[in-house]
């Protein structure tokens, strides 16, 4: 049976396309986005309310797509509502100026037109490359910087080689100085060649003019794969997980439950992995918890590379890019996979394996009290449920994944790895923003900006968000009782209408979300989720670049809405080219402008989250950077009536069977040498 | 063959104590410490330097012990240094108004002398306990309060009971209203009767005047333990880790080797576990990592509950109160114990099993690049090695893990557990310093504020610290080419003095220690190790109260000083009843003012990272409190060619033998009812 919140299935994408195209017979209907359009929260939830309490069912919300799509030409692009029951377009919109998101295969046609180009050629042929090496074009997004008309779309194509004949040779180890400017429908627009020194300016016109290769920028220490890479360590011996009677997770099509958390999976090609109608032990956490966006700037200022600014969800799509993952090498244990469908441009489904993990992972001790009178130690061990979906934007790789603990915490993982986005510089140079990591590799200094997106429904719908500080208590008010000078308190906050806050380390600054209608029977405080933030620098751009109107959300740590259908992408819904004036600021300003509803005490509200990296690269995050980990949770705070994961059992040896290591075991390191 | 590093074996504990005693024939030599005196820096360098290099060991240097005993009366309290070889007492002395930290013994003592105390039950008397209530009392170092003189010994004695027979029973569920303090020969001096509602003030001569215990505080939901909190849970099915070949690592006494890490393992009465000696490749990184200190005040200013702020490394000990640690509960997988030698007070050697544990952990992903050429996933595993040991400091544990990685990182992650200290509060009262989390019961507000002690060797002992910050480039400055505002560029600042800095997270603020004389050959910047640090609020507490004064680290995340033999502690030597003016701010403003050498640019420097928690209780922090996580990182920064675990294998379903979850055996679900 469909839930209402089921992704498209294949015979759904198949109608939804064939209602589009039935639409336009004299049309090319080019389909880009052919998604589930989620039910709008007050219809849904009464279906929720008789679902979760095992009651009869009322009918589900209407089924419906959202459909984005070129007719003949990528300057005609459109988004429609489509009934899937009522079998036809509800209504549709001309997406004027708007561009769609890309994909590899513009990216790929971008490439192999940007190649064929006599004038591109007579510019390689000019480098005299290596006799072996193999030109690569990385084409990229456009990020405006005020030089063109964002109407019209481009795509930058910037150039490396790789060298030798093993196809998976590391190409950003050799970026080129040459990049063209394509318009959408791959002309060469501009012929550039690359600064490749600190404050040099790059040569738009730049046909006939490239320089030799620098043949001192051959290197062999670039490479990752392991045919490439040399000796690999033989000393990390196989460690195994075992579950011999399963996992602890039952699913049901994407229903998901595991230890008192029941779920429902959702993936689309946009955000990727989403969570819908989480409860603990029957009570209601969270509507949704989804990625909003994400923003990675570059902080090399000169031209083109202000061009260089990715929305990797608005304008690549964390769910098409998702990785299919691998059983034995993503993750350990017992794993259920779950699939997704995509579709082709014409409209039939295509099925894509494995693009969300499910399994589980010792996480260590839970709790442990010794009680140094008996001496008896009580401790149990912490297993975690990780809901994990990984995907690769061209250089990088990002993990993103849930996890759920058993003391009621959910937590959204971030893990950024890859290659660096790389460009070229003349040996023996060096730029205040950027990393030589290799010769003539320079990675410039970027910004990884995430907007995690929470819908609350800390039992029931109508929340709170309230900001608590712990202050010391002043030390000369007759009023305040602290003759030793060392008492604190807090002050809390509550925010009343939309707007952002900041994070403040030293003061303690914590932030709840809270339903201030249902008070915890023991201390009589509201019930609440606390948000435990990444702290994170916010975006260093200048607030009147295009990098900052375009990632507004990027400007603050927190942010507070109030809850409207469809209001899901904190940078704005169409970000590919955008110009600014469309994400979570600017929507707050309209409302107040209209004088909208905007009170967030006691409504239907939603936390934005901005968290990341200021990542200047060191040589260790080269060729392929360790995993840098971002670490958000959400925790009861007075939720419940003590410790929820105090019913665990115990841990034991007969259940976990450790082995000991026998001294005798472990005696292999290389003796040393006796006194003289 | 003993190393100069290891701790001292049981037959040397022996020896020295025979040493101390024959001292004092005619005295009773109570031995309070007797532990490694480790060796000078400079003394054990050129041993180490030859160990590293597999070159013929010089002579070690002398090995010695610290001793610390009373004679006769704790009142008359020495420090001596043992030398082993020697044969003697080396020097000696009187530590004239200063007090030894407490143990299990004191506590039992007082605890027994104050309950036999006829005030003390006619107190009892008057509260009418409940018929099968079992008094604990609960003693606690006293934290000077400017209240009494502090050459004089003290121990606070708070009163719980529990109710019933199982001697598991959490008593801190009933925290009664009376409180004792008590001289260090174990007299009661005060009775007090402890304040129950906001601002009331304590009574310091309270004899008779208990009020009867309030029934209505009886309550059944503070259990922990598995006999007394009901039904556990059957849902978590068992997860075991098998290692078919074994462990990765290798030891050879305390010599631990595993993935091109090479250490010796540390374990004293006073930090627990140390590092010492640490390489990664054959290159020198920390000659030694220390948790040096941690201090929790407590917020509640209300008369005695000031006296409530332990340092439990400096007045309790991290290694004498350290878990016998059981296989199969602390951690999984194969696990290699280390033990260690306590004494007796008169001297004689106690075997103390299994202080410190070493096993492997799988950390997810350490690095993944899919080529999406070539659709080439290659994902490296990150296997992690754990040193971890577990305290019981009364109420609270503290697991504290040094963890190494495949990629040169080391980690120092502190989990907090264990059971709040909690206070009487009458039945329908709340204060502001404090919170609520069963009937009766207040668990005040706290901090946890550890010092990490960082003795880098960062290819060599000559180290500096930078400072790094990244900032937006102006973007009307002419000399700065930044057209479109979206540039930024790093500053570094490098200590030279000794001193404190702070976080910022706003400026992206990173730490890094350097070596200025070894240049990377890539990219020519100074080689070093980032601090990743754990984003604190400081220490609270009003600095003219003593708890600051007492815990100068407190006051900043970051402290940078120069080297010097036996300066290990940041709370200052003497932590026990300390008064101030001993800590790491009075080091270095002492030597200043003696105008002593303190420069720590390309000196031998030491760098204290103070990081914590504000920890104001959560009601699902009770009974026992699920950990909470703190975690510091020093990761490569330009120290080597590249990513260090580029060399890791490949993960590989045959190595890893994972098992996919068919949707069949995970069905378990209640179905949900069909639609209407």
């Amino acid at each position: 049976m469909v839930h209402p919140f089921d992704p498209l299935s294949a015979a759904e994408i198949s109608l939804v396309s064939k209602i589009v195209k039935d639409e336009y017979v004299d049309q090319n209907v080019i389909l880009r986005v052919v998604t589930l359009s989620e039910p709008a929260k007050t219809g849904i939830m009464p279906y929720l309310e008789a679902e979760n309490a095992s009651m009869p069912l009322p009918r589900p919300p209407p089924r419906c797509a959202l459909v984005q799509y070129y007719l003949d030409s990528i300057n005609n692009f459109w988004e429609a509502q489509v009934g899937i029951d009522a079998g036809k377009i509800l209504n549709r919109e001309h997406l004027a100026g708007r561009h769609s998101y890309t994909d590899a295969v513009e990216m790929q046609r971008a490439e192999v037109a940007c190649l064929a180009d006599p004038r591109i050629q007579a510019e390689l042929k000019a480098m005299e490359l290596p006799e072996d090496a193999v030109v690569c074009v990385e084409p990229w997004t456009y990020a405006p910087d005020g030089m063109e008309d964002m109407t019209k779309r481009f795509v930058m194509c910037y150039f490396y080689m790789r060298i030798g004949s093993h196809l998976d040779s590391n190409h950003y180890a050799y970026p080129l100085d040459l990049c063209a400017e394509m318009s959408g429908d791959r002309e060469v627009l501009k012929i550039i060649r690359l600064p490749s020194r600190d404050a040099e300016r790059a040569d738009f016109e730049a046909a006939g003019k490239s320089r030799k290769f620098d043949r001192r920028k051959i290197h062999t220490t670039s490479e990752y794969h392991p045919d490439l890479v040399g000796k690999t360590r033989d000393t990390t011996k196989p460690y195994i997980v075992r579950q011999p009677e399963g996992p602890s997770f039952s699913t049901q099509g994407n229903l998901l439950t595991w230890e008192k958390w029941r779920l429902r999976v959702g993936f689309n090609y946009r955000e990727g992995l989403t969570l819908h109608d989480i409860s603990y032990d029957g009570r209601k956490l969270f509507y949704r918890l989804s990625l909003s966006e994400m923003f990675v700037p570059y902080g090399d200022g000169r031209a083109p590379y202000p061009r260089k600014a990715a929305f990797d969800l608005g304008s690549d799509g964390a769910g098409v890019n998702a990785n299919n993952l691998q059983l034995g090498c993503d993750c350990l244990g017992h794993i259920k996979y779950f699939d997704t469908y995509s579709h082709t441009t014409a409209g039939d489904p295509i099925k894509v394996p494995n693009v969300v993990c499910c399994h589980e992972i010792d996480d260590g001790i839970l709790w442990k009290h010794t009680n140094y009178r008996t001496g008896n130690a009580v401790v149990a061990r912490a297993r975690t449920l990780v809901l994990q979906t990984i995907i690769t934007v061209s250089n990088y790789e990002y993990i993103f994944a849930f996890h759920l603990n058993q003391a009621g915490a959910v937590s959204y993982e971030v893990r950024a790895t890859g290659i660096l986005s790389t460009s070229p510089i003349d040996i023996g140079h060096s730029v205040p923003y950027g990393q030589v990591v290799a010769p003539g590799v320079m990675a410039p200094y970027h910004q990884h900006l995430f907007s995690l997106r929470i819908d609350p429904a800390i039992d029931g719908f109508k929340n709170s968000l309230a900001v608590e500080e712990s202050n010391a208590m002043p030390l000369d008010d007759p009023k305040v009782h602290n003759p030793f000078g060392v008492g604190y308190t807090t002050t809390q906050t509550v925010s009343e209408t939309e707007g952002a806050l900041d994070l403040d380390i030293s003061k303690g600054r914590v932030f709840k979300i809270l339903n201030e209608s249902v008070l915890n029977p023991i201390n009589g405080l509201p019930v609440g989720y606390q948000l435990v933030p990444h702290p994170s620098q916010m975006l260093l751009a200048h607030p009147s670049s295009f990098h900052a109107k375009r990632s507004e959300f990027g400007a603050h740590a927190l942010w507070v809405t109030r809850y409207r259908d469809g209001e899901l992408y904190a940078g704005g819904k169409h970000t590919m080219q955008s110009a600014g004036g469309e994400g979570i600021s600017s929507w707050i300003q309209e409302r107040k402008e209209k004088a909208e509803e905007t009170g967030v005490r006691n409504e239907d509200i939603v936390i934005w989250h901005t968290f990341g990296t200021t990542h200047n690269p060191r040589i260790e995050d080269w060729p392929v950077m360790p995993c840098e980990k971002m670490l958000v949770t959400l925790k009861p705070v007075n939720f419940f009536g003590g410790n929820p994961g105090i019913d665990v059992k115990g841990s034991r040896q007969e259940d976990n069977k450790s082995v000991l290591v026998e001294d005798e075991a472990c005696c292999a390191v290389k003796s040393v040498r006796p006194n003289l």
